[in-house]
């Protein structure tokens, strides 16, 4: 079903940011689809790049080590490609209030870069945008549609929301095929899970499988739309080619909502650890959006696109692979 | 009447740009209400910053040449202010397409190292930002109120509204006391009409006065709502003190609305040079936005301010600035 209205087979893809967590899961699944695959990361410390990724699929992937920053690598880079997924980011809501300016260079500079390069080296290219629901900010009215305001909770939220603009923009002026997905929490195998940096999914399954007490932040009643990693790379599979979704930004998305607690007890049914509710810190607070769930009615009637994976197959089978790979997981490996 | 709201006599007000076009003004306008200003101004090349523009006001006005990029000087400068005015930026549209990092750099990454200095050294100061209609893009409905979606046509317009967002953000996050003004076409004296860097306004005023030709893109209907300098740096006076504004961003505007060819018609009654209508060049049409006039009523309804400068007056008082001026302005002065 899913790629029937692109064929991968011999296509050049180039994936930025593709030793991450959902690079690298696109990378492989897009090698499969026989895709000539060509991954760009910067292996930036605590940014999720990591050799682990793609184990197994070395041969399959070619990869280059460079910064997306770096717009003479990246405008040789963006040659000849028929599809470039841009996937780098820095993705910490608390981290973009601590360091700002990074959060600038990565979400919104790096993206100005791979526009500017695409456009003066390969105006003809398809360019997929994973973009974030955190744009929203705190919810007004649920299911978030895409009609919903744009009010970013943090500093990340704002430069993601810059960056989206920037596609809108370069697809309007110059006609570049650009096609922004808005994801949702996103959690599954090859998730970065090493320290806390990446949000509280990866947190939790970290110290799920360490057997190590977690602490739900609030009431544990908030809400939200998981989205099983593979699901979300079929979102990419599936709008990749189709250019009624040029120019636009589309929410993913998942039928069923579950809270914080939910999730966490889901946890505990495949891993043995304790959990308990506690307070919000008070930087957490400022910028916590409380309920969040979307609706992705608008991608679904442009794309054949709906998730398949529920929240308890996905969990079970994520525990899963990190037990398997706990070596190159759980210990740093670079 | 409009400074009821605020004592500026002794206070210390720090206006970035201070050597730009409104922002000279406003420096001169404070000086005289008894505050003590400093400007700070990076004279970077075609951006408008001279000291001509404070001539006969330099015994009332201190300058800090730095760039309001380096975080260290700025940390410095901020300490002890009751006011800062943010009225540096790139306001080219056109520019921002050619070279939009270096747009991005002074209208977003500026924007957010004003606002952590603030937030480290001096969280009790008072923002008031200079932003622009510019982030509406092609209007939707006339007039535009700040309901209006935001679309902004071009990388100047992404970036002001960046650093918009950043504002709002900060004021919400950590308090800072922070207010956006949405400026439309300003006009008046001290503007920067060397050469073709700055908009059709400062273009039409220097043909103007060298009595060259003026060229009009489209048919000349284009509606606007022009702003008397004068009438701008009332705004701000008014807008500064008043606590009911901050996490906000506020249109100006005038309720006349003139076409660019009644603008022209306006400056020759008063200057003479022969004008024409001509077809848009096609890198301006891709981001000529047609009609704009916005609604100034919610700004209104917060601060007793509406603009008193007519265009017919405004036009005729910035010629005469102008001729006696000319000297400063015309030629290449640094």
């Amino acid at each position: 079903m899913t790629s029937e209205s692109y064929d991968f087979n011999g296509k050049k893809v180039l994936i930025l940011g593709g030793l991450g967590f959902i690079g690298s899961n696109l990378a492989i699944r897009l090698a499969q689809e026989g895709a000539e695959v060509k991954l760009v990361d910067s292996m930036l410390e605590q940014y999720g790049g990591s050799l682990s990724n793609i184990a197994g699929f070395e041969d399959l992937i070619e990869v280059n080590y460079s910064d997306i920053r770096d717009t003479h690598s990246l405008g040789y880079l963006v040659r000849g490609m028929d599809v470039i997924y841009s996937m780098a980011g820095q993705t910490s809501h608390i981290e973009s209030m601590h360091d700002p300016f990074t959060d600038l260079d990565i979400n919104c500079t790096s993206q100005l870069s791979i526009l500017e390069c695409s456009r003066k080296f390969n105006p003809e290219v398809e360019i997929l945008y994973a973009s974030t629901r955190q744009i929203y900010g705190r919810p007004l009215y649920l299911p978030v549609d895409e009609k919903h305001p744009i009010r970013p909770a943090d500093v990340n939220g704002i430069n993601k929301y810059a960056a989206e603009m920037y596609f809108k923009l370069y697809h309007e002026v110059y006609g570049l095929k650009c096609t922004s997905l808005r994801l949702t929490n996103t959690y599954g195998p090859r998730q970065y899970v090493r320290d806390d940096k990446h949000g509280f999914v990866g947190i939790f399954i970290r110290l799920a499988l360490a057997g190590q007490p977690i602490r739900i932040f609030g009431d544990g009643k908030q809400l939200r739309d998981f989205n099983y990693v593979e699901d979300v790379v079929e979102a990419f599979v599936a709008a990749t080619g189709n250019s009624q979704l040029h120019g636009g930004a589309y929410n993913l998305g998942h039928p069923d909502k579950h809270s914080l607690l939910e999730f966490v007890e889901t946890l505990s049914e495949h891993a043995n650890f304790s959990y308990e509710i506690v307070p919000f810190p008070k930087d957490r607070k400022a910028i916590d959006i409380g309920d969040y769930y979307g609706s992705f009615e608008l991608f679904s009637s442009l794309v054949d696109w709906a998730p398949k994976v529920s929240l308890e197959e996905g969990l079970c089978r994520t525990l899963e692979y990190f037990t398997d790979h706990s070596d190159m997981y759980l210990a740093s490996d670079g």
